[in-house]
């Protein structure tokens, strides 16, 4: 056995969250793409049938009440809370990752010319131009419905734009091709020297390591849970609202859920008090009962904890690397530095297209992120350091 | 045995319908609250099961492309397409009505002011004031995003009120408390000799009565899927774009779903072809396919049978109410014309609350809508003549 195969066996010896992998469905694959899908925890099915079977098949209608069917969104809600180091009462679940960014961003912009703050005239939406895709896509179309205009900037550089025009500042916690870190309280801190708010996107850190949305007063959130948290394929996002901003939160998607009396069916509209302002319609019952499901292995889980495994994890992957592949063939995209650093590995290679396609053939499986990324995902809820041993092992010997 | 549980009996024996009733979970209960949500289909949980332990728990990741994830939306668009008369690739699933509703009304005012529309000025959203709550709020904020005011009118009164300022119409096809049917052909027409795009939503229609949008030129269209269409607790809703429309279907939620190139995760966003525009983040799988799975149940059904089923058993079920219920205790709100009735009847009550309440005790579900009316709706997969025959002797026996 080599050194690294030891060294890996001991580390899994010695990790404390070791035993949380039975509660997954796993099998020999090595699953490194949980920052795409979540493997399934193992209570889920079971779960979902009692839903399926009692309380839609015999309950039926009346689920909505007595099975708490309708107050699942900020149930859920405050389950995740603990994880992204929010209080109670300030997270909603529901809707997609796309859609919460346009509430938040809509929002923010809202919160920033309203008539009690004394900076007028702000008409700019800053958002970092390394982001995923969808949250510039869908913060241009924010800014062209408020009258503003984008500012796509890195985030190294949203300092330097920051100004008595800006309206509000959508960014990524983590880029989700390097995986490198932002730096969350630094810059939410900047945001609000300027005198805006600030919508982080916790998809790519959430679940894997501490956010601190109260500590850092960050003002506004969104994030999914089919990642770390292993909710499910397309499994509901969230929406963070801080309380102290509850009150002057604006939807600008006000469905009968977010009302202050739903069944009051009234024709005119009065936001509901809370978090609740971030609802919209029905609830996806099905899906959302799963995420809830899939939020027990959580229980008992230190995040302190699963940080320091996911950046052991990490360490020993790119240790593993250094050894066994030829020097030149990988170049690592993700930050040495813990504190820039995520829970994923991104390589730079060569035909990573196709390293990947044969990577998974043989039954190892990150993801490939045009035009030349391999991107790995330690989830540390189930990935072991003989995963990470045997992940460069087998990518040294697809380059060999 | 009476005269009305004799004619029920052969009422059901001659319905064509009747053995779709075996592929639902029911029992004894009379379910007339399928117009809120439909029962469990029979094969759903089994479906469902397959998804989460093979799909999810052994395919993982692959399943977005080997399991056909990621073309759930629109394939499970066109199979919803020829319950309410549309071709093929105009249909996505996704999102609740709530969020569609703002994706069809501000593409509605967008294509109203399209540069290659002759008429300017558009700036008025003309919407149903009788509608289900959410819509009107929408609206507003959709007016409110794009420069419009909101103009609320009853659907009888739109055509007054129509003129080259319309920027888009909002209307229901059936009215939720009453059951009255709108007319659809008509309001079309009269939208459309305005310059202006209309939006139908079909949440009390699709599933229970011909709806033809194709047919009819509608252009927008939603609805959601937990009624007649029985797709579970909050299921995915829908979005019909006319297909001519769709190259100027400008969406104000382009998610990265919706882009022509998902994953080249391309900086700019340049709109899908067709339908795909409709998508909007990433679909919640195990909504969609116990959905998919639910529409098993409309293999080799007509809707126009379905139809006649459904007017069928709303005149049998106020001939009951006619004959067993003392006069003055209940008035019936459902139009007695067939043209202008959807599939439930309403029935105006003094405290209705309690006799829901005492009803369901009883096993005769229907629901409450405030503040007087009793609502019973007839869905004609799995709702037999017996039912109503029932639901009619036990709503006299609780008012006696």
């Amino acid at each position: 056995m080599s050194d690294l195969r030891a060294e890996a066996e001991a580390l899994d010896g010695k990790d404390e969250l070791a035993a949380k992998r039975e509660e997954f469905v796993l099998d020999e694959t090595v699953y490194l793409d949980g920052n795409s899908l979540g493997a399934l925890p193992a209570n889920v099915p079971g779960r979902l049938a009692e839903v399926m079977t009692h309380e839609w098949g015999e309950l039926r209608i009346r689920s909505w009440s007595e099975s708490g069917w309708w107050t699942a969104p900020e149930r859920i809600g405050d389950r995740i809370a603990p994880l992204v180091g929010a209080a109670p009462g300030q997270i909603v679940v529901g809707d997609s990752t796309s859609v919460n960014v346009f509430k938040a961003v809509v929002a923010a912009v809202r919160i920033a010319r309203d008539p009690g703050n004394p900076s007028g005239g702000r008409d700019e939406i800053v958002v970092d131009a390394t982001t995923f895709p969808t949250d510039g896509y869908i913060a241009e179309s924010a800014a062209r419905l408020t009258g503003c205009r984008l500012i796509p900037v890195a985030p190294g550089d949203v300092p330097g734009v920051l100004g008595d025009r800006t309206a509000a500042v959508l960014l990524n916690h983590a880029d989700y091709r390097t995986g490198r870190l932002h730096d969350l309280p630094g810059l939410t801190a900047a945001v609000h020297a300027a005198g805006a708010p600030v919508v982080w996107d916790l998809c790519h850190t959430a679940g894997a390591l501490p956010v601190g949305l109260d500590e850092h007063g960050v003002d506004l959130a969104v994030g999914c849970t089919y990642k770390y948290l292993n909710g499910g394929p397309g499994s509901p996002a969230y929406l963070y609202v801080r309380e102290a901003l509850q009150p002057r939160f604006d939807s600008p998607l006000p469905g009968w859920n977010s009302h202050a009396e739903p069944f009051g069916m009234r024709a005119e509209f009065e936001a509901a008090d809370g978090a609740l302002r971030g609802r919209v319609g029905t609830p996806d019952i099905l899906s959302m009962l799963a995420l809830e499901a899939s939020l027990d292995a959580w229980d008992g889980v230190s995040i302190d904890a699963v940080r320091a495994k996911s950046l052991a994890l990490t360490d020993f992957f790119l240790r593993c690397v250094g050894a066994y592949v030829p020097t030149g063939r990988v170049e690592s995209l993700t930050p040495a530095a813990h504190a820039e650093r995520g829970s994923q590995v991104a390589l730079r290679c060569e035909g990573a297209g196709d390293v990947m396609r044969r990577l998974i053939e043989q039954g190892v499986v990150g993801d490939f992120r045009a035009p030349d990324v391999l991107r790995f995902g330690f989830t540390p809820l189930y990935v072991s350091f003989g995963d990470a041993e045997r992940a460069a092992r087998i990518l040294a010997r697809t380059l060999a």
